[in-house]
């Protein structure tokens, strides 16, 4: 669908929107404009509008005006995605599903919540452990990141090795389909196999095929005990085959971190503990259960580490402790603009095994090319978070930073990985993707797309869709 | 897509078919027509001719010419569907994929399997088992049923309480379009969220929409140690508000199937064991993990069951009798047929928490009608398996097991449930298929499989698409 087939929001179409959902529910005024232009990748472009709807009606309706007058509708939850999934590229309307925040219901009986997509990933995550239940996904952007965001990427997180994706919560849906038709998708049950999937369709298109309104959502009781250790090596490729190891023997921690020596020293004043000097890569692993499997575990962890190489092998002492270490991982995104102004941000996954293979090649390339480069991320699933920290008005960096991305990429595959584990494609990835995904499919992709959204209204320009 | 605007499988077509996959690897003799004329369900209908590809360009080649000579091409793994999901209802060409039977690679650091859609389920389960790694989607027909058949229908089973289902253990595969094109989906990787997630469309699509030819599968650590209980019970009630209560508790058993009493009688030769003589239900329970936590699961689900009730809690003594007791359970459902020669078997889901009130439904409506009412299944997942035994020859009962069936499936609905577990819809469930799918929902679905399937040849008739 081409994008230039869209029109603008006109002031007409504008004041049909003011009339769907009242006055202080839309503006086109430029200072509320900006705020929805951007989203974590610092990209941005302006739409002509931001609307907040208030139900699925209200949405609905104005899905219905989209078509009838041909203008993009961009779904958006805390815009804290990290591949451009909600910068509205192509203007048009910006839809905040902000108010959509409600918490319905956490149904301690059958292990499920009704939430709406707007509800913080944080809020909720606290909301259900005050009732002794667990939702694992967790982003590092789960303190603002909402849950309709987290579905429209897939979010993952840290805790994805033992728990799974955010894919594997979700239920049911309701959702407003391009067209304007509210309809709901699965079950509110622990299985079901009615028609063909659509939640899990949904799951992941990054808001192009259709507006959910609301979420069921599947929760597993609390585990009684956490243990989480620090472990540190002297060399990158020792931590890395520490995690395949632990794979291997099946011990199944719920995370397993890693971060390289850039990334230590980014996040250094978080990490409250002594580190032995000579550390370059570090990896934080979670142990969870029952007070005496995570005993256990939480030893043959320890013990399987320091066979392996490791310096030192810690244990937080206290959920504070462990809290720090946390706050310490999920700082280095944001913390990594000490090194540079820039940052080129990949979210690449190879089989398990072969991290030590990426390891090494990021070395060697980052030798060759003298860029800076850091990665960290989940270990455990292979899920590698690859930056080039650069300025990007020093052209001849940027040159090769984007060669030396293309050159990662085609070693991605060549592993048998793939270009995205949890960040989707959005605009960043779109220029890489065709590496992965061949015409033939492109072009079934984009007929799913036209199943849905035959106007193309809904989010164009998104996944070269 | 009307199946009537279809060609059968001329003797022209045949021959070129002949010539794609050579003369000893396809067939129109009837006697081989009859042996692919039906499945579990009973319920038969003859193709026109049966193929038995080699390999993925064998599909493609056939899909090709079905596209071009517009004939009926009906997937096939072993047969064993409960919803009539394989049978060429529209007459055509059934490829049957058994000679897609290799286990191509079990990848012990990476715990993912690379298989052929042909591999018999109990046969894979048991050469990872032999690798210490385990498969868990388990179900009942696992001896003879097909990876590749489960993936069409999404097959769970009893561990799914725990586990989930197929759909959460496939990572990606090889699928041959109905269009012909052999594309790969999904990724060989823990995560990957590049374009739509097809692989999760393609599951539980009954074959629709294309032909699986490899498969990679995550795999899990064996557990440890794992014990069987079994819970008997003087009232079908008392075992119901049990599952509840271990739902709550949140004990996470990896399965709570249960037996009503008519299902009790009908294996009771294969339930090697004293029984209470009040007994009227039953609960299988079993917890799997660490020695330690197995343990004390164990002891915490029988307490809990003895304080709910139970008129004794046994636990197997050895692990060839929780085999036993295993294949009692797996034998319900062909040992029905010793109550009457005919059988209508449902396969609903209700919240956990509404087992009681769905049981209490099944008493009164069995009483209400004089019909003969079995039910038994996953009552973890609140997935039950409904069944009624009559002679379909005897019109008068017949009339009222149509209409008993009509008023469980509107009771689910009401419920929140829905109207198939893991079994599917097919042609035996397709008539109530818009009780739970509203007609914008079953419009999006149709244009889905013809962004798919344009010409409508793959396995049509089925899910009312």
């Amino acid at each position: 669908m081409s994008i230039s087939r869209l029109n603008p929001v006109t002031p007409g179409i504008f004041s049909k929107i003011q009339r769907t959902v009242g006055r202080a529910n839309c503006s086109r005024a430029k200072e509320d404009r900006v705020c929805y232009a951007f989203d974590a990748t610092r990209q941005q472009h302006l739409p002509d509008a931001v609307v907040f709807p208030a139900n699925a009606e209200e949405v609905s309706n104005i899905l219905q005006l989209a078509n009838r007058h041909r203008f993009a509708v961009i779904p958006r939850g805390a815009g804290s995605g990290m591949s451009g999934g909600s910068i509205p590229v192509a203007g048009g309307l910006v839809m905040a599903m902000t108010r959509f925040a409600r918490i319905i219901k956490i149904d301690m009986d059958n292990m499920i919540a009704r939430v709406e997509p707007g509800v913080v990933t944080g809020v909720f995550q606290r909301a259900v452990a005050d009732k002794g239940l667990f939702y694992p996904p967790d982003p590092s952007s789960a303190d603002f990141s909402t849950l309709g965001g987290n579905i429209a990427e897939c979010a993952g997180g840290p805790k994805a090795v033992k728990y799974g994706v955010t894919r594997d919560y979700v239920l049911g849906m309701e959702v407003v389909l391009a067209t304007g038709e509210i309809v709901h998708t699965g079950v509110q049950t622990a299985k079901g196999v009615v028609g063909y999937d659509l939640s899990r369709l949904l799951i992941g298109s990054e808001g192009t095929l259709g507006v959910v309104t609301e979420i069921t959502l599947r929760l597993l009781p609390l585990p009684k005990s956490v243990k989480t250790l620090i472990a540190f090596y002297d060399k990158m490729e020792t931590a890395a085959e520490t995690v395949s190891e632990i794979i291997r023997q099946g011990l199944m921690p719920r995370t397993i971190e890693y971060m390289d020596n850039a990334s230590i020293r980014c996040v250094r004043n978080y990490l409250k503990m002594d580190m032995p000097s000579a550390v370059d890569a570090l990896l934080i692993i979670e142990v969870d259960g029952s007070e005496a499997a995570v005993q256990q575990s939480a030893e043959a962890v320890s013990s399987l580490c320091m066979a392996k190489g490791a310096l030192k092998v810690d244990l937080a002492r206290t959920p504070e402790a462990a809290e720090d270490l946390w706050r310490a991982r999920k700082s280095i995104s944001p913390a990594l603009y000490r090194l540079a102004p820039d940052k080129i941000n990949e979210d690449i996954v190879v089989p398990r095994s072969r991290i030590p293979d990426m390891v090494a090649k990021i070395r060697e390339l980052s030798g060759r090319t003298g860029l800076t480069m850091v990665s960290f991320g989940h270990a455990g699933d292979g899920n590698i978070h690859f930056n080039i920290m650069l300025d990007k008005k020093d052209s001849a960096a940027l040159e090769k930073a984007d060669a030396a991305v293309d050159e990662i990429f085609d070693y991605t595959l060549e592993l048998g990985g793939t270009i995205s584990g949890e960040h989707g494609i959005g605009i960043s990835k779109a220029p890489y993707m065709k590496k992965e995904v061949p015409p033939q499919m492109m072009a079934l992709m984009k007929r799913i797309k036209k199943a849905f959204d035959p106007a193309g209204i809904l989010n164009p320009g998104k996944m070269n869709l």
